[in-house]
């Protein structure tokens, strides 16, 4: 196995280890983790609501491979390799577009939204053609939290166990995310971040805030308790809302109050408090009482990363901001400054995990335990897979 | 072998399969063909007349290597590799130029225009020196249609059969390519097209033509034939001419009168016709009366090639072009758009070649068929290559 | 070992054979070549006195790693890589700056200048944390010529032989380099050149002056026994100096009179006579009397080297510079004219290395012989390194 090779960890240490750097630089293991993880579990692509006619489609990224995201004549959601099944063209050609079929610029091969071949030239004359066999190769598609999840393997995992299951356990039992109504809420801002550093370094520093106290002088303002270097944004194995200090009205870049109204089914501990989870391998989601911001990352390269982060609100909030009545940029601003520092410190980091000084890896500090789990996890994928 | 370890088609297609989309993706493959194919079989390099006097050199590539094409005192063509005998350097700096010897710029090296070393500093106290040893290397030398062919092969392949033999199966008999004079047309424009897709997809498109409906407005236009997505370019062992439309006049761009005399010696049944045909592994020619358009390929990378693509007219007609008496430029724009309508469509279909959906390749319509004559070519000549 | 499929030179050649092209161009080989040859060995990567106080750092590259240099309270330099023993990230993230200690901007892990982990948050809470085993990892430095030389070996050779004697030897016993007392010289001009060639083309072009008469004009001006295409820079197991022509008034760009004062300790046969040594793998040395011309690579790939060159004067001459009473321009303009006359020599060089036309090599006529001596060296070291 690919991973065998890695360079352990030194005996002796008294902090926690770190994987090899090379973990985070090897080509090989970049494209094993694209086969085995990207290109099989399940993937967050989109908002559905963007999806909002039959007709309309997307294309997106999953692993190494472009997917076609569309709306059917019966307003269900389907996703298909964008391949075209005679010689390969790119069935579609822009980033989005609405059709009544989707149908291939070169030979003008005709797909139904739902997959199958409707129409070519000289089809007729060619009656042993199986419409299906010759239809767009579809992918696992399904819906949560309003958005649109696709799984690229034949035989996907369990959506309820490896998504579901997560996240209910992180959040527990009472303070469930369902009482964000995510599904509801509606997209007012979405920003992309072009990160030169590996998507497990972003997942690492997204899942620790020993570095909050360093880096994010407005977050540590907001929530006064990451400044002490301790906190974990995990205790046991349930999320640990974050509380809010007392000086500060909303998750508003200067604390100041955002004029959001709070979402209305949010538990009494769930107001003036801050959660967030990740889900494995591509979802981050952080919750205040009044919007969501909603992380998505797409691998390009074992050094660079593709991240979408969405500000979600209620949707009579999102109306107000197209009339221009309610302005949300400093909730925005917040979490914006977030992301740019720390993908900053990915990317300052990303150059050293080729370095002999870290190839047997670094060290997690008590607080940064948590983060073991998801490296044990990343061992186990990587480890049962048979060598590419 | 390389291509042993390609996917095969899946069982129990009814359409003709193609080869897997590692063919035209994989840089193992693309350098066995780099060996095998380009630095092996006989390559169009460049128009012989634009070598007009003794001493006049081009640089060309030729798979990956740099060659000399020079005329030398007697007026033949040689052609050498671009490297010094004595540390290597590029003899030949520019593109073009014209000189009595090849003289290397670091230590003055000097090579007759015949190749070998005449003149080097203190050559004279190096007694041993064999001036044919340490001259420049040669590669074989062809001249056919007015162009120079060469081999990198230290035993070249028959130019008689491997391309004489090609076109003139290819032409049949009667409509022999010797008609229209190839050789002593002139050259009225040249167009260089840099094309991010694989050179195959680029056979491929030029073998068929059941996308001329779909992509080539223009040509379909001015030969009606190739509407119906029937058409192929070549039935049974010779070359279908494809006759042109009942109101076109000429072969340009909107089938209005070309203004130019016929080719004086072609056949009766060349007159209003179109010609095309592959000669592998990088040249297309097409004929129509009065002109021929000539196209060369040199790959650059799995997905990139260059193609170089030349009108050629007769004599007296580039001339009064020149004086500013005529004008070709409906005859070039017409093909002019079908390279760009069909470099589109290759480039569309080169990103689907790594996708999994064409793992096992695509499918080829009955008026495809022949493309499948070129894929068995191709497996055949990479199958009896060693491993590289 | 890698370097036994080299081709092998054609048997019967009447000329020294130079290694196979591929030497030149294998990305294989060259990683064989930072992690033997530059990240084991004594490297020169900056001038002493540019950290002129406690605390003043810069960054260089060694090999493929990034090194800290810093002087230390004790005004010492030490060197360490530039990595946090936490997670990794880059210590210091600019070219240079001046600073008590250095902390890493992630989770602000802070080392003393000396290397040991001082502070960190919660620190105290993890008592059995080492403070040597998580400071920074340190590397060898030596200081010589008035530069920090530094190597990444665990153990480290010699300074003595590998440095020190192989420049002691060259310049032999009486012509010693501490003459010119390059030490106490300060810098007027350092230039950077981006040279797309491998590091060893560029060598072997400083090795000898066979191409002086082609490609140095002004350089022969200055230094006429070098028109004849014989000389070596070597002769014997000795440096030989090469003496100014008769009309030449210094080493300036026209020879007119430089207007410095000769260095106050060099030999009456230092007099008007120009020395050039090299120092594997990474420093050129030349010596003239008034200044001292002082180059280092930094090799990038096995086609792109970073090379620096210094021009080191009197420090009165520096301060006159400064002060602009003095120019020194004729000066530095006559190495800065040779070092673009020999760079772009090989980049010219470079393309060649992958020719089939080179895959036995090239040839090395009777004065360049020492060159493979050079070339013995090269097989040794990465004959002897194990298979990577």
């Amino acid at each position: 196995m690919i991973i065998d090779h890695l360079d352990q960890p030194l005996p002796g240490s008294s902090l926690h280890p770190t994987p090899s750097g090379r973990a985070y630089t090897d080509p090989e293991i970049f494209r094993a983790e694209q086969a085995e993880i990207f290109e099989t579990m399940w993937n967050c692509v989109l908002r559905a609501d963007s999806l909002d006619q039959p007709g309309r489609w997307k294309t997106v990224t999953v692993g190494r491979e472009e997917i076609i995201v569309v709306r059917t004549r019966t307003a269900w959601i389907q996703a298909y390799y964008n391949v075209c099944a005679h010689r390969g063209m790119r069935v579609c050609t822009a980033p989005e577009g609405k059709n009544r079929t989707l149908q291939c610029g070169y030979h003008a091969w005709t797909y139904a939204l739902e997959g199958e071949l409707v129409a070519a030239p000289n089809l007729t004359s060619m009656p042993d053609v199986n419409r299906q066999q010759y239809g767009l190769t579809p992918v696992h598609v399904r819906q949560w939290l309003g958005y649109v999840w696709v799984s690229l393997a034949q035989d996907p995992p369990s959506f309820d166990e490896e998504v579901l299951g997560e996240v209910s356990t992180r959040f527990g039992e009472v303070e469930s995310i369902d009482n964000y109504g995510i599904e509801d809420l509606r997209l007012a801002e979405s920003k992309t971040y072009d990160v030169r550093a590996n998507w497990k370094l972003i997942i690492e520093n997204f899942m620790e805030c020993y570095h909050c106290a360093t880096i994010h002088p407005e977050l540590t303002e907001v929530i006064p308790e990451w400044a002490d270097g301790l906190a974990s944004q995990r205790a046991g194995g349930e999320v640990h809302g974050s509380g809010f200090g007392e000086e500060i009205a909303a998750f508003t870049v200067d604390g100041s109050e955002s004029g959001l109204p709070e979402l209305p089914s949010i538990a009494p501990d769930q107001e003036r408090k801050y959660y967030a989870i990740t889900v494995k391998p591509q979802v981050f989601i952080n919750t205040v009482p009044d919007h969501v911001i909603f992380h998505r990352m797409f691998p390009v390269s074992e050094s660079r990363t593709i991240v979408v982060c969405d500000w979600l609100f209620l949707p009579e909030v999102v109306e107000r901001v197209e009339a221009g009545e309610l302005d949300v940029s400093r909730s925005v601003e917040l979490f914006d400054r977030v992301n740019l520092q720390d993908f900053e410190a990915c990317e300052l980091t990303q150059p050293s995990m080729s370095s002999k000084a870290y190839r047997h890896g670094g060290a997690l500090v008590p607080s940064e335990h948590h983060i073991g789990e998801f490296h044990a996890w990343w061992y186990q994928v990587l480890g049962e897979q048979a060598d590419t």
